[in-house]
């Protein structure tokens, strides 16, 4: 595996791997690597000829009250993981590589992000938008994976491939659990160990919906109320949203039909959780 | 010389030609070419092994004020003058190839436009930014050609494809002028016989200031008031502005050194003309 930190090398080194006709496998990631990010990169080892991972704790992605600085990070650990995931070429630069000065143009994203969890993160999905466009520029890619636990981010880069043409196919990954439901996710260490059990009502609540559905229920308000009530009753954290949306456009949904996201985030004493279910109803 | 129109054809056959090691140079047009088109296709046909040319009037570009509707168009000319230039790939997609719903992304440039041209028309290089991202996503080119005489829209350019790492050589290229020194352009034929042989002026009151700032000068304003008195002295058209910037960057100057750019807008009846002198002084 070769570390690569700078733009101009990176893109070099892509050009002549394109040029003699390798397909190439991109997944991004702010590192602090999990069995999450590890499924993204087995699934993109088997399908592509290249696998090349960014590693980068993008500034432009968090908020004022965001802390970045408190990020975690531990590129020794990630780059002894990737290793092991036979990543080829592992992309790390700084800050001042990728915003050298202040930059004449960002991407904003105009739609998709008043919902969902970007209600409370005005700017965040400007500011992944901007970092991908410029990775995208970088790694020139032909296919990139995104973990579908992030729905709403998988929407926005999505609209963002679509919308700008990127030649690149958007490849997402279906959320990977624990033996009982929990979605995986790095936060999930901050639960207390009755939060851990209780947690796994998110998943349960996901599934009443599901099989509510498969029964013939079509009104998403009857749909949100089961499960507000599951985890109300489960869970002594506090729901943030239950919704019911059209995916990936995200607009609000009248009767359940086509393809649709029901989308749970739930915060507990220290870790806000979030989980979904995407189905297609025809 | 092949005409496609939709934007999955046009992006196969560049992944095809690139494959076999193909060079692509690449001029983004609205259509009804003259000799400004003209010059930049045939410096983009000696450099490199493809070339290619788009049509499209972009929409995102015309203000609410700007008459879009009126813009002057005669694809069957345009054709015919492609093909003298022996380009190899016409791109004429439609507006709705192009924006076929509303987008979920733009781009914003958010430095080196509320300046010159751009102060009277806000959204304009968003406008122009966008299209440009698509088109570059679609086309793959080596190079970009833009004439000079547009020296903002370059300056916008070089901050898209700088800031956004596109993998893309922007060639700048001199503005061709009559043989009295007027820039050309299509506007020039909206001049009456008298405003014809004023406007070349706008060329004398560069070489003026040009010969002043040789001869030593560094201070802006003097250069500034100098071009004004000439124009005002030689023109019944009304100045718009007389501005010294840095360049690209279009920073204000205080002593005239390192690249700056001189850049000239004049109100004539029917046409606004626009000429530039752009200066390295160490």
């Amino acid at each position: 595996m070769n570390v690569i930190e700078t733009i101009k090398e990176m893109q070099q080194t892509i050009i002549t791997l394109r040029a003699s006709g390798n397909r190439i496998g991109f997944v991004p990631t702010m590192g602090y690597l999990h069995e999450g990010h590890l499924t993204l990169m087995r699934q993109a080892r088997k399908e592509n000829d290249i696998l090349i991972v960014s590693i980068f704790v993008n500034p432009l992605q968090f908020g004022a009250g965001e802390d970045l600085g408190a990020y975690p990070r531990d590129f020794e650990q990630d780059c002894v993981k990737a290793q092991k995931e036979e990543v080829d070429l592992l992309f790390y630069p700084s800050v001042k590589e990728m915003y050298p000065s202040a930059s004449s143009v960002k991407v904003m994203v105009t739609d998709r992000t008043d919902v969902l969890c970007g209600r409370a993160r005005p700017g965040h999905f400007d500011g992944v938008a901007t970092v991908l466009t410029k990775l995208f520029n970088i790694v020139m890619p032909d296919r990139v994976y995104f973990g579908l636990k992030d729905a709403q981010q998988v929407a926005v880069v999505d609209g963002l491939i679509h919308d700008f043409n990127f030649p690149i196919e958007l490849v997402p990954v279906p959320t990977v659990r624990e033996k009982d439901g929990l979605a995986k996710s790095s936060r999930n260490v901050y639960l207390s160990p009755l939060e851990r059990d209780q947690a796994k009502e998110l998943y349960q609540g996901l599934q009443l919906a599901n099989n509510m559905i498969e029964e013939g229920e079509r009104n998403p308000e009857s749909i949100v109320q089961l499960v507000k009530g599951h985890i109300e009753k489960h869970c002594d954290g506090v729901i943030d949203y239950v919704e019911i949306r059209t995916y990936p456009e995200l607009k609000p949904v009248e009767t359940i039909v086509g393809k649709v996201i029901l989308a749970i985030a739930v915060k507990f004493s220290s870790a806000r959780l979030i989980d979904n279910l995407i189905l297609e109803i025809v």
